[in-house]
């Protein structure tokens, strides 16, 4: 009677943890549409049906390569501790023993798959917005698949997969290095090899090309804040009160920090209060705050926020200095907050201390080193074979018309 | 003491439960959303005021409705097992008693009531799309009121509510037939009736009519969605972590692969990777894995949603070939993909079998003859007595101005 | 062993009921998108960025002055039981008890913190959409960080801080008067000082404005919808499964009655069934039903849904009638039903009787007294200083580029 008891109490913290697994993965999945939006947003009318087309089939690529590979690639396994390679087979599958506490307290083997699934797919939608408005479909769709299929969950095993970068102590609680910095290496080198768009950087001096949409690129970040909840939150990797509401708290007050850190970093430097600069504020917050959101308080999660709103806006403006054509500051936001957030996590917060600073920088080092080398070579390969960019002519009409013969917004005039 | 430590035990699993098919409810609503941008974008931008107002309206009034009528004629009790039609009496009303585990260890009787009454709406917006840009408003309210008052609750008590279809061993598990085909037959019957929209069949040959906002048409899927996490994992009707876990990375794959299937099948047919054909095979993936979701594993699942975002492509071009005009899709994803869910579950998963089929199809085909019966009558007396279309100025202006006086977008120049 | 099995109970209900409180501050934060894109959709395209902007840095600057001082304003502690004013201190933190069910069964105090700084900003909100189109943002940034951080709190505290309103048996479950009233008159007092937009009220007549997106005003709608289960649901400060299953359904009949009492009126004044009035409906049958959503049955939250959407159209007009300029009908919505919604609490349901409304009379003339002399002042004092208006050239021109030097849409032709 005792141990029945005993059981009936455990499933139902198991009940409940799982439950909020689940949410955390459905806040997540909301996240694609987040990048979705946020990108069309940025981005001019002519190239939105493409944008939503990446969109909408990189979450759907993400979820079957995650399933064939990647989640065996990304958790291979106890044999494969401190490793930086391992895979478990192809497919995914449960027995019973999976759907139960034995498996895990905070959640059955069906959503440790899918909200890791969710995850993946992110990065592939980092590395979209960078690229935007000037690389072809088909190129870009092989390029995601691999990239999802193989590079993320490979980088992701070195930490989370119990790798070598958890043996050595790297720590990254949700993913500023693992998620967000892995997205923005496979940008930055996307970038390099496509260069920028044309017209962007004309006769030496640099030419804003406005998104065609302000309204979708807020909707597209307050979605990202609320995805975060979950991305975030869901990295506690149960319900436990205290440890998910403290992330939660840490998580707004970052984004919040960023928000108005950017806002008034943006109205010093460029004289006007720029609502891209306060929206790429936010999601610097977040991405700052992300690889030690379970380790600060109140303060140093407003302080890591504030920094990050700051950097986002000052290297908007460097990498356009550098004529590195970003058309929605993914770099700014991914790359450069990213890294500053996992240094974050040696500089403040219950970690904090010079040991694990060097063990942050190892993690930051390693990690870009390879997502550069792998997407170095796959971009040049596509280069070589597909090709990477539109044609002059489909990049000046719209890839909406040249790559979808479609038009996003056919019943509306549009300024020549 | 030992009863009162399990009666504590009892009421936590209740509590964890009941959050969990109040959140699912939740995600349910946001489907209206969904399915309101869906149908905006994928329809003309005259017409935008009035699709709106419809899909605000609509769920008002099957809350409504539900609570007057519906829910008791779908959920009419025991005394009624193996029937065809019950109804337990106007309103609704909840003792103590149906506030505790003694009602269900699942959900107290109000959360009940507002999920099943989230559903019950869905079915006439299926509707909407189909008809929309050509019905009159008023007869279109007055369909809508009747259908999901009286129609949709007397062919899901067939199954759910205990009626003779579950009798006969019927499977439907979130409601591939009781929901989304329900909806689609009364969509067909609605088209029948009204006929295409002015212009989109001329001279013998196909017109597209292309919508006036992609950005609209995927928030809108990307909605649905989410929303179906709710809808697919709430129809466990509890938080069980292994069946909830599955229902929601089987319903995931479906909508992956139904992506992917009918991406490249838009792709080989049309010659370009049409954005609306992504988008609705999302969601014909989705109706697909409906009635079996938490019958499949992992591989079957991903064949479901991959047939059915075939299906859904050549299911579209079959209707604009027999000149039944259906503006956004919703014949081929809600009937032609919620038939194919629901034989399906004949096919692959735990329950395939001939006799399982067979129970399939008598499912499908007494659901649609009494759908199509009862549509067909109410359309017929809509008709003779209110009208069903507007007048063909009214539909060459929009019915934005014709039935509102409004316009959608003021500010912005149109193309004439 | 007896005491470790009833401790593991309670911290499961512990986990579980915190759980449902962080989900609740989810869906309140997405309000904010909510009353983003309402607001945007309701008012012109060359306003857009400057409302996406306040709408964006108001919740942030809500959050960082609910940390700093907020949350201590509103929740002195029991020290100041009865009282008008307390402060507990600068900062917020926590120790560890504060993070077990000695602090609340309900939630840790990290959730308290998030949940109800999640309200705060949206008081600032609704003042937000009252004076748009007109107001210098500089100005309005000033407004908004004191009236969330002090007015806000101070009032919040006179009866969910314990102070001299709850004393007196007021009741206001989730906030009519503390939240929707509270804005409400900051708005009245706003627009007051500020007089009405260039050419609403032109010769004598009223001039209507129309709105420049529909849909994203039915957008904003559905989500204000969707939060308001975590804003009323979560007032339960538990996730008990009758009462917050109950206070859902109250809240979605009051919404739906509330959409179809606008319509009807609507379409009987107006001649025609104006989608702005239904969705306005909606919002007047929510705030209607949130002083009293717990308390209520079916019947009298659809009485009091359905009298809300009355209202709110017979209080649109008659704000133009006196040439109140609110652009959004926030008044309407959050002004006049918030005040109804409270005295409803004396008129219908569990508390109801003549004593009771007499304190409901008490709450909203003493709250409304505050806060008209309150933000009196500082619209005053800030007219005095920064000035309230922009000047007439930028009003016609758009605040997007007066303000921000920047353009919501600069892809598409504008009618001018």
């Amino acid at each position: 009677m005792q141990e029945e008891i005993m059981n009936s109490i455990t499933n139902n913290l198991f009940t409940v943890n799982n439950l909020w697994m689940m949410i955390a993965t459905a806040l997540v999945f909301i996240m694609h549409l987040g990048f979705a939006t946020l990108e069309t947003g940025l981005t001019r009318s002519k190239n939105t049906v493409n944008i939503l087309f990446k969109n909408s089939i990189i979450p759907a690529i993400g979820i079957l390569t995650y399933t064939l590979v990647g989640f065996n690639l990304m958790y291979p396994g106890e044999d494969f501790a401190g490793a930086i390679f391992g895979f478990a087979g192809f497919g995914i599958s449960a027995d019973a023993a999976a759907l139960t506490p034995a498996y895990n307290i905070g959640y059955t083997y069906w959503t440790d798959f899918l909200f890791q699934g969710m995850f993946a797919a992110t990065a592939a939608t980092i590395v979209s917005g960078a690229v935007a408005e000037r690389i072809k479909l088909s190129t870009f769709l092989v390029f995601s698949t691999i990239f999802v299929g193989l590079a993320y969950p490979i980088a992701g095993m070195w930490k989370w997969g119990g790798g070598f970068l958890d043996a050595l102590g790297f720590y990254d609680f949700a993913g500023s290095t693992l998620v967000h910095s892995v997205g923005g290496w496979g940008a930055l080198t996307g970038v390099l090899f496509l260069g920028p768009r044309i017209g962007k950087y004309r006769k030496g001096g640099i030419n804003p090309i406005p998104g065609h949409s302000m309204p979708l690129a807020a909707i597209g970040v307050f979605l990202l804040w609320l995805g975060w909840f979950g991305f975030n939150g869901g990295s506690v990797l149960s319900a436990d009160p205290g440890a998910v509401s403290l992330v939660l708290v840490t998580t707004s007050l970052a984004a919040s920090a960023g928000a108005v850190g950017a806002m008034l970093t943006a109205w010093k430097l460029l004289k006007s209060p720029d609502i891209t600069m306060v929206l790429n504020g936010i999601l610097a917050g977040l991405v700052g705050i992300t690889a030690g959101a379970d380790l600060m308080g109140p303060t140093s999660s407003i302080i890591i926020g504030f920094i990050s709103g700051i950097l986002v806006v000052l290297s908007v403006l460097f990498f356009d200095k550098l004529k590195i054509d970003d058309p929605v500051g993914a770099l700014s936001v991914h790359l450069v907050c990213g890294i500053f957030g996992t240094l974050a996590v040696g500089i403040w917060g219950s970690k904090a201390g010079l040991d694990q600073l060097w063990s942050q920088i190892i993690g930051v080092a390693s990690v870009g080193l390879f997502v550069v080398v792998f997407t170095g070579i796959l971009w040049f390969l596509l280069k070589s074979t597909m090709g990477l960019r539109v044609s002059e002519e489909e990049e000046l009409g719209g890839l909406d018309l040249g790559e979808h013969s479609m038009e996003a917004y056919p019943d509306f005039e549009k300024v020549v």
